[in-house]
């Protein structure tokens, strides 16, 4: 991270623009190939000349859009300074490279957040640099990253963001003693589960539930809002589902994979360009994906209920003794209605000799 | 509840006087066979003369405390009104009556929040109206009622009112597969747990838990601070507990009950003056009262870890059916580190046709 020829109220100007431009990102879509971005353009009196965002694949570049959103209204965007939340990217997909067109526009400065981790996308920086822009990376680079989680993950490590699902009673139990499930948790948590459905590229469940529950698996927000993209349904296992399922009738796109390889589901979705996977069960699908340790987030319904019996959230995770249990770290509670959500990751392994002192019950 | 010869002003300042008296109430212990009880006696003009509560079975009543604190910074108290959060009582226990100090010390108008229900000690409204005092009964009752909750119920039912803790992972377990424990849940959830621990007359855990865990079960609050009354320790359950049991070394009392009815247990506990039992387990005996209907209030400690095998926190309740699932209302949910704490009650039973609209997952 370099700064140059930036005065102390320039960089406060910028900032200021930074926080915007994190705020325009969020109108693009969660799911989908792309990241969301924002960008905000400032003369160098650091008035601000246009505002653009990424609306998701096939739409402009929130460089591109900022610009437009400037000519549009009749602003001279020559030596101009963009702001935007992630590196220009330099290569061209459905659209052109965002550094030419800073270039061709004249921009005489970018200050980014978050560096490209894309391979295919990165070098942006160093292409403008070359060119005689001024770059400033890494303003409001957790913040940039926050936004960019699932994104940043997917790109960096190859493989989807997992988050894994589960809803049940306080004693753990997904079902009844007789299988039925409708409802443990409450019609809160049940609409706030399918605004998080709406954010993801991609649902999982395993052949059990596809065939016992028959669900259909597509995002219905409360609101009544259209869902743009319905997240893909995936199935994983080797049984066959038949074609009158539901989740192979209206709704987002349908894939069975025929593994109990968790790796393999990974890197199948991967290709597809599913950025973030949902698992949503049942409960040998769910120990599958934890046994491999590539669990990212844990959303957790929990409903006052009490059942006594009834099939259990996970299968056998090989865990014998207490100790031995990875741990999570509590990232969010949210209350819903009777339920409360958990949302954790994985907690840091702690370091020889952190364990917890023994008290006394 | 009348409201007798007192102006808009006059009733303000009571309303305000009800609320320092509910505060000044707080003072006294949550355990043991009296209620905590706060009184503030106004002059006619309405100012403070004094402030007393109840400091727990064989000291002063909250009226008397009330009375000594304005004598003791020479107040007149002839013609006060004494605003007290409960019927003041007409019964001599280890005190005198409340109504007999009131009418000694020539309190002309008594306003209480909540009538006393407690067969031996009501009647102390009536007992002073007879002797020319002004009575209002029912201000801020409600508030005055939620103090009392614990009290309340157990003057009124006869029996103890019942909270059932349960501490365990995010899929029900209270321990890992080899029955080891330590700890599921935060260091926080636990400081937690033993501050509750304070607070009630008696903790039960069946002879399973009591053999396999040895527990100490006393309350031992975070802040080392001195709990002036430990718990009575009790165990249900036919099989000895041996002598040299943690539990039954330096601690409360220790009983053991050598029966599985719920319903006997409660009776015998309720001779003993306990007016508040914390179920701690194992699963046996956290099933026989819920099965019992008995529970008033479930602590529902959550850790965000999944375990896949292990004991679970209940056994099984008969319940075979979501639908015939008791449940309840979360009243409190509480972040406790990276664990979640909800407080739920027994949620009033729906009436017919309420029940929830089924939805497609």
């Amino acid at each position: 991270m370099e700064q140059v020829g930036t005065d102390a109220d320039g960089t406060r100007v910028e900032d200021a623009a930074m926080l915007r431009a994190l705020e325009l990102a969020t109108r693009g879509p969660e799911n989908g190939r792309n990241p969301r971005v924002g960008c905000v353009l400032l003369d160098p009196q650091g008035r601000t000349l246009g505002e653009g965002w990424h609306g998701g694949a096939g739409t402009a570049h929130a460089e591109v859009a900022a610009l437009e959103d400037a000519r549009r209204a009749g602003h001279d965007v020559r030596g101009a300074t963009a702001v935007v939340t992630l590196e220009p990217c330099d290569h061209t997909g459905r659209t052109g490279p965002c550094t030419e067109a800073l270039l061709a526009a004249g921009v005489a400065r970018v200050v980014h957040a978050v560096d490209d981790p894309n391979p295919a996308a990165a070098g942006g920086a160093a292409r403008l640099r070359a060119a005689g822009v001024e770059v400033v990376g890494g303003v409001r680079q957790d913040e940039g990253e926050a936004l960019l989680t699932v994104w940043l993950h997917a790109v960096r490590t190859g493989r989807p963001w997992v988050t894994l699902k589960v809803a049940t009673s306080l004693d753990g139990r997904v079902a009844a003693a007789d299988g039925t499930s409708r409802w443990i948790t409450s019609a809160a948590a049940r609409r706030h589960a399918h605004g998080h459905r709406a954010a993801v590229d991609a649902i999982a469940v395993g052949t059990g539930t596809a065939l016992t529950d028959d669900p259909v698996l597509t995002a219905r927000p409360a609101d009544g809002s259209t869902v743009d993209r319905q997240p893909m349904r995936v199935v994983v296992g080797r049984r066959d589902v038949p074609e009158g399922a539901r989740l192979r009738g209206p709704g987002g796109p349908y894939l069975h994979l025929r593994t109990h390889d968790v790796t393999e589901v990974l890197s199948r979705l991967a290709e597809r360009q599913v950025r973030h996977l949902l698992v949503e069960g049942g409960p040998t699908l769910a120990a599958a994906f934890l046994r491999a340790g590539v669990v990212d987030e844990l959303h957790a319904y929990v409903a006052p209920v009490l059942l006594g019996a009834g099939p259990s959230a996970v299968a056998d995770l090989g865990i014998t003794t207490i100790d031995a249990a990875p741990r999570w770290r509590t990232v969010r509670t949210v209350p819903l209605g009777d339920d409360v959500l958990l949302v954790a990751r994985p907690a840091p392994v702690a370091p020889p000799g952190a364990a917890r002192t023994p008290e006394e019950s």
